[in-house]
């Protein structure tokens, strides 16, 4: 592939899109664009290619309202005037759309995990970016006892869950909602490997096995 | 719906991704499992849940590495110790991962665009982090003249995303590698009711229907 | 793969159908179970493993009656107290079903288009029911002129397709339904080289690009 | 819809199949004009628009060489001149394409095996083709005792189908490979209700649960 084969290659799958969300079946998009989104659950992912929340729940357009950023993490409540993504998303999906359900997905074999264990962002040194960003649960993913690398990673990954979790409750209209029964929170945690989910309702419960 | 019949239908979904992608064609997801990724496009998309990339391009697991929050923002090049969610994505996907392609995906009928007009964060005064968020592009947003409310949002979303393309070139090494011809850089604008993509490939460049 | 591991991939497939038809979202196929199929469409088409209808169409369960046999062949109207598939199914779609619309999906590269031009059953001797079967537009098949191979297939194989839209108004039933304006009969040819799909109306009509 | 938009939704959907299969990701179908079809297995289906082999199975295109007839009926071999519409293609899958698995698949709420059950194909009498078709297997499915209407369709539909299995070993060719063990046949049965798969490998073996 040249520089923009895969360019085109998006475009034809938009054009697939088109042709049968816009052509062939067009009623649910267009009450989509006329009557507004009004998705029931907030899902916060990671970027990695192979954890599309769309394509491993099998969700439709207007389903999920999503957030994706490095190991799918939460940062505390800091309300200042800085540029918080993550923030800004959730506010707008928990204080706007009014979502039922946030999902936190974490996932084995991330690179954001493994940068919270070399402590310098996937072994590099010169990163501007990673270190600082990961370092919101960097420090709990460290704390992890560990038989193997594989174990640990595990644990890391879990143990940072656990804190965007705790970290989203520190919103308090987050807080507030869960409080009422309005709002529920999920950690969800994808085996690559395996191909299966295990998943929590609280910070500090043990995972089970969701399917 | 009760509260968590959303979740038991995403997770009916995981069971459908699982049977398809792990146990009828398992090939290509334990390459990517064994390999690791090595996505060569980064998308910045909004978090709507009506644009999900992988949906309107139907992309695979493994082609898209994706960045999604509010209004498909990309902050200017700020390297201190904060917590800086889409930075941090950016600098995996160009120094880590060495995508060839950055997409930015903005889109119409945006709430985030709506935001930034409003000067407000969708009209209520006690956001928190919405409006310093979307303040990123606000003023490049609320600079346009228009005719009508739609064409003032098309006006404004275009601006921000003209915005978001010029502070990816603040990054110096997604400038480095634009000026090595080694990385290309496209904004894409998502006409939802017409079922159209315009691009542009420079931040001034007028856009043209891709497809 | 060993014997039945062919199977088993169908059987996995099987589960993530189940998964996502009856446990994501069952409204569509409960109503199937309970209401009954109300299919608009009849469609013959090939048994070749290239030209799935629903696969090509994108249909979804409910929407298309369809009769598969080698070269989607319609025999004329014989009613005689033989076995006949084709016609059984033909009377059932427009008689009991009431379909308001009957497409013949012929296509290129069809192996009981070759066997029309072998006169022998794909080129074997000792071929019991093929030859018989294709005897139906044989002769019209081997009545073309052609330039070249892939030409004179062409030509053979929409001789045939218009041989079997002359023999579906061979049945009075279709006929006083096509007279009357409420069955509509086509013939669609797929070029499956160049993925485009060209049709008739009526059996002496000239082809023209569908899309 | 009038008459012709379940139409143009065909070929809208087309496109999208055009999109996807020819213009992103066009190896495979490219692969399967130029190399011709090398499908594993033959699936003998019903007509019925809600069970179509690749939506239930999941299945890509060149996988499945399929006949589709009311109530996925396999006639007893028969060697003459008729017009064997499902005999020609059973051959051309065993003799000439050298599949290894034949899966005739039955389903419950079959209007085929209602009409073995009518004796009169569906309740009208003045019906040509439905009642001699039905015939193939009608004296077997109205030899079921049964409890209830529903029992009594499974039942009516299960013996049918292990007639359309003894037929099929009749055909001397698909005895003797059955018999030199290179082809498998199974029957399944789609409980449509529940979304079940059971099956047998032998005409007179018991029904277990697949899937």
């Amino acid at each position: 592939m040249d520089n923009t084969d895969c360019l085109d290659r998006l475009l034809a799958g938009f054009r697939g899109f088109k042709a049968i969300y816009y052509e062939q079946r067009p009623e649910r998009v267009q009450a989509l664009v006329e009557e507004g989104q009004h998705p029931s659950v907030l899902f916060i992912a990671c970027s990695d290619s192979r954890v599309d929340p769309a394509i491993i729940t099998h969700a439709e357009p207007g389903e999920l309202f999503v957030v994706r950023n490095v190991a799918n993490l939460v940062p505390p409540y800091e309300p200042d005037s800085s540029h918080h993504s993550t923030s800004a998303a959730l506010e707008f999906a928990v204080r706007d759309l009014g979502v039922s359900e946030i999902v936190i997905l974490g996932h084995s074999h991330c690179s954001g995990v493994r940068a919270m264990l070399d402590k310098g962002g996937n072994g590099q040194t010169d990163r501007e970016f990673i270190a600082p960003w990961v370092s919101i649960a960097a420090e709990a993913a460290r704390g992890q006892d560990a038989v193997n690398d594989l174990d640990r990673e595990t644990g890391a990954g879990r143990a940072a869950l656990r804190v965007s979790m705790q970290n989203l409750l520190s919103f308090p209209w987050v807080a507030a909602r869960v409080d009422a029964g309005t709002l529920g929170i999920s950690g969800w945690w994808f085996d690559m490997q395996a191909g299966q989910l295990h998943g929590i309702r609280e910070p500090n419960a043990p995972f089970k096995q969701l399917t």
